[in-house]
């Protein structure tokens, strides 16, 4: 075929293949979807636009879509793992919902619990110390934030467990797509801090993942 | 002469000429500063080095040179305006401190009261806290900041008069000389921030004495 | 809710949040308005699309479109502050247009008298002479211009107030979308000149209503 | 004093505050560890240039300097924890040392073993199959690479744990610097790997800390 | 005419002009390719929409479309060179291929044999290593990779033929539109490595013809 | 030798070539103003540093040196050529006389009469108004700039003849060295303005030189 | 009105005041025409599509609209200027051609005779070759290129007059919109070429005519 | 040892591991060199200082050095191969000459035939036609060039073999350390030229080597 899908990820890398749906035609998701159902795995699919879900789901109707993350998820797992602990997903304001939910849909195909702290950014900081206790009991924290990006700086100020930052390209003119937000993130002075590309939840979440999984003391 | 000193200034914009230091000779500073002379305003020059400085100072003694900031003025009001209130000055860490003390001492050769509120970032948010109501009640801040330059933001969020945001070229690696600093203050989600150039201390001063001045009521 | 209105901010920053138009729905815009009603503030919503607007004013006919400077107002303040002074409003081209009435409405929505001053670019520097002293009155000015941007500097040398100049995305080639008058700006050899984003018309006018109430010894 | 320790932070985050050297002279190192000496804290401080280093030990004699990271350790801790496991400190090049070995220290100073794979870049990736199974027994990998920056891609698709990119300014040309090896890191394929900015050892080895301490189930 | 069609290049070249479709109407492609008809060479055109194929073959059926190079082509040589040996074609993932189609639609409508290698991309190694011996066999290889870019450096170190690498504009955020896969492969630390522009498929398949001809001996 | 001199220049281009200094040893310099010699024609060395400029004196004392511009000129014409009108030749700030005067000796060393306006830039504009008259007599003006480079603009709008904008690397911060001048200029809303690059004081002449020439109907 | 068109413009610049159509409404072109009718000047507007067009010849018949350059003129001078000589406008490519004829039917609108020398890039050189002894009897040069943009350099070396060189943005990938090509001519190492906007075809025109006006002795 | 010398690559790439010098000590660079010896290959080093070569003089006294190409080269092949043909090593200026000379002396080390064209660049471009002849029956040509960079689109239009294009460092201003000639010639119009990094003189030979090789039929 057309792609080689890495049935072996699950085993070498602890995860399902998930499908990176951008640039996908609908016939091609259903394909890569059918040879992954017998692995009895959660299917997750991601950038999937509203039109093309339609019609992936026309041949797949256990699909479940989510217009706001444009993720799309088919539950097929024998017994889910359980997994202590939670992760908190944190953003700055309601545009990086997107993203942020993108990530938070992740986490909970890989049957992890999520807690949402949403639209707390530091121009009105009070708002995240309304919640900062709860975030801190959390294994990790992914935040989210566009614009400037400055939100991640304080959290990782706060806590001490690891944070992952994810850039948004929310802004406009000096923000040049999300290049002010991914600097800001890479220069931080909190020290336990680390980056994902510009606007990618999935890989926010799977980062995230990974170190829940270690504090489950999941072998690998 | 080979400069076109602009001595009308004090009275079309209300402080007299600052010399810009960087890339004149102790020879040129000493011939603007004696043609300034007459003025019986304050003379402040930036940017000057510690030897440049010395020379200078063999034919104008009067000069103060302070090394952190590299400004060096001559006291030579009649007498000097009394202005109420004072203006914050805040900036993220140690290594900000030569802008920094630009904008402080750019300030106080203007007459000017300065509060100083240094090392404060965001990565521990907890200092700032301590110093908040002092902060707000200034007339302005002028808020400094290298790395990823967060700290206006959360100002600008906690008071209610205009900030002035100071980048610094403070950092390493993805800052690109303060690029990273710059773009997150222009991208503030805190609406009353206005920023000046990276590492330009005596623009954010000159801005802050203008605000300054206007909420004394002097007649421009 | 999905967002987390600062109603707070009146108090902590003197003017009621504004509504950033650009990525809400419609129905979101509705639902903060609505949840503003209360608080007898006007209450402004900027970046609205004609149709976005028009849908917000099935359910709130009180609110006003402006199509040019795509802003909505909805007057609902008890008894409006009244302010001394004005602020100068100036822009180089008519292209500039948008972006400087979005200064202007929001001034106007936070009850300051705008003067404007239009089409003044520095290629024919002869059109603004025609109305400097006017200018020089003003508290503050709000200067926009794209293309080289070069407006703020040339007025920042003739005035003695404070002077926010806003970059546009005007112009094409080597603007690079506004960055070519960003970088302008912040390089001004004019020194009482701050500058916000490219684009942020809105911003403009809030740092320069800050100066205004510091001027009109507002308390904050 | 000038600087405001963050004495809270090994409660508050887990780790002592490490001294950042650069831009700092001997005597405040000295100052600063001096304040610290009474926590029973190991003391790290990184970015030393020899020369400051010696006349920091001049002081303080129980500093041990390392040329090749320029950091410099002073172990002052009561009992040392025991952490069970180890991280994988793997490099590209050569000329990747000193970012690398800054990262090693680092862990080393937070009582961590570690386990280092050199010179393995991608141009003769038979090098890095020799190792990779001992690699994939690790916590989590810290991978740091200049020029292409192409090796955390290649280990990130073949261990199932966490991995921490760190790119280096190691190149010359295209390179910028590093900006290329941090956009490879950034784009990475593979979906395990976050990034830290451009010859940041330390902030690489802080985030493998933190998640290394999380599978040592160490309550923050 | 508009256009000054170079006749001489078979002669001067070893190829005959391919047709860059972008900017040109369907029109001015159907009046090239009949200027160039009596020269009994295949015709090829790039970077052509599906539409624009249509009316193109309206006036010249014999053209055969390939929808994901978006090439076509029309056999018109009288007797084709047979030449001895393949070129491997390898791409890192399936969003390459209309790129990575169109280099290998180049070589063949110059009469070279091509191997096709695709979606092998350095996240998951094992996939290239199961063809490696058929690769190290070619004359020279083309390695198409987005994103991060890394495979021709993994490719490079294996082979000891010559490589030519295509970047690709797949990806997002921190990629800039294939910027980052470009800067990747100008830093490769593989020494048998050169580079062609971003998504020139085009170019990357002439120079390896140009390699392929030297392979066989074909006098200038 | 090591250089094909262009002897035949002077011929098909109307001004002999001048030596770039720049990377050139004092013994070169010497080796191909002998060449230069015979054709009696000026011989002009631009980038000379001092010390070069010493070395050059020892084999060649005609030459005369000013440090200034850092150009040497070796006066040679048998008889010079004399041309009507005259060159403006315009700077914004002092910091800009090195590239200025680079220009101003590249026309004296061509044989044209130059008039000199400095430290006219746009924060003083009414220091450009003082001369404005002198300026609209001249054939061309060259206006170099750094910073904000904005003064071409404003020129360019009240002269009728061509203006060759030169932009500076004076500055620092957002200036990116001379970047954001260079934008400016490229950008300016004034139509008869055209421009070389940063620092670029010879071009800038060698451009309106040509200019002057046609003034003069001097032949091809 | 909106716009303060600039009627002495004639008078201080030589040329009538082109109406730039990007982002100007049928109705504000239609408007400014009408107030430049009484003039008895040529009425030039660029960069209007197709569709304006149509609406503004509904109101000003006379207008002639060219599609290719995207211009209309409206010739209403009285007696027309007769200039001698004539410029030559070069391109590199025939997707070129917009840019290349706005500068054409510019000149033209200012009364000046134009010769085309179009398609001779530097990849085909001997085309140029063909033209050269045309192209040296030219008051002056306009040479427009795109993708790599070296045409200006091969031209500048061969002519003696001076060249007005026009990047476009033709190209893709690291053609960055046409920054290749803008950086190409900025760097040019032939001596006698300065450099306008990005497709900046009208600049272009503009500065060569000035200089044509010069050659004619016209008074400014 | 610190590093993993590459001793199959002989083997495996066909030409013998080059040192990289930069960023090596003198003893590293005599370390590796000795491990070398017994393989019976010619030893290149490249990026070489004078003194550091000096000592590794004293320890090796059979290497030569080279102060323009900055290479050493230690001759120590058994029975030299002999291969047909030469390859025309082309530069666009003499300040061009240490990345021209390191492409030429990397070919020389690995027994290839060089023939030189120094000074060739567009500017004059009759200068080229010169040697035009000689130039198009070598296999390959690398083409070095700074500043604008155009050199290789020029000769890649009038040879019918593969062109390496190798941008240099050489200019100021828009030149951006190399940036603008490494953009021209990959966006060059010219099919058959593919580049290598700024300033790789070195990865230029290398490929233009594997090309040879190949024309020479020598069996991978
Ligand atoms: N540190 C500084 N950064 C930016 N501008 C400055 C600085 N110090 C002084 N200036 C400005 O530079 C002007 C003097 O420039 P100059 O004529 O070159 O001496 C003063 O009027 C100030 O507006
Ligand atoms: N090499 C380094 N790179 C980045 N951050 C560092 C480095 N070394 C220490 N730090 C951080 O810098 C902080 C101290 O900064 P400062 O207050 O300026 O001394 C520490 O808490 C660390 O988080
Ligand atoms: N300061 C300068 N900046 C740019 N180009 C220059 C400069 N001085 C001389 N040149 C040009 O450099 C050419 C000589 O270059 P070269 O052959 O390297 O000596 C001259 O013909 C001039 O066109
Ligand atoms: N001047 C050069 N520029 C780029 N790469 C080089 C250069 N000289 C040698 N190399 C490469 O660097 C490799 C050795 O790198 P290293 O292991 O750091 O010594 C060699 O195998 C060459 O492929
Ligand atoms: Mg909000
Ligand atoms: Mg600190
Ligand atoms: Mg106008
Ligand atoms: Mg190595
Ligand atoms: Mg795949
Ligand atoms: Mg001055
Ligand atoms: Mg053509
Ligand atoms: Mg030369």
């Amino acid at each position: 075929g057309f792609a080689k899908v890495d049935h072996h990820r699950p085993k070498r890398q602890g995860f399902p293949e998930v499908i990176f749906g951008e640039g996908k035609t609908a016939q091609q998701i259903i394909e890569i979807a059918h040879s992954m159902l017998a692995k009895k795995v959660n299917i997750l699919a991601t950038r999937i636009e509203q039109e093309k879900a339609e019609i992936v789901k026309t041949s797949l109707p256990e699909f479940e879509y989510d217009p706001t993350s444009r993720t799309m998820i088919l539950r097929n797992e024998e017994k889910p793992t359980i997994l202590a602990g939670y992760i908190a997903v944190i953003c700055a304001g309601t545009s990086d919902l997107p993203v942020t939910e993108e990530a938070a849909k992740t986490l909970e195909a890989f049957g992890i619990e999520v807690r949402r702290f949403y639209d707390v950014g530091v121009a009105g900081i009070h708002r995240l110390f309304n919640y900062i206790e709860e975030i801190q009991q959390a294994t990790v924290s992914i935040v989210v934030a566009g614009m400037e990006g400055a939100l991640p700086s304080v959290v990782g100020g706060l806590v001490s467990h690891p944070v992952i930052a994810v850039p948004t390209s929310v802004g406009y003119g000096a923000n040049f797509q999300g290049l002010s937000a991914l600097l800001t993130m890479l220069n931080s002075c909190a020290s336990g801090i680390s980056v994902v590309n510009i606007d990618n939840g999935f890989g926010g979440a799977y980062n995230a993942a990974l170190i829940h999984r270690v504090a489950n003391k999941i072998e690998n």
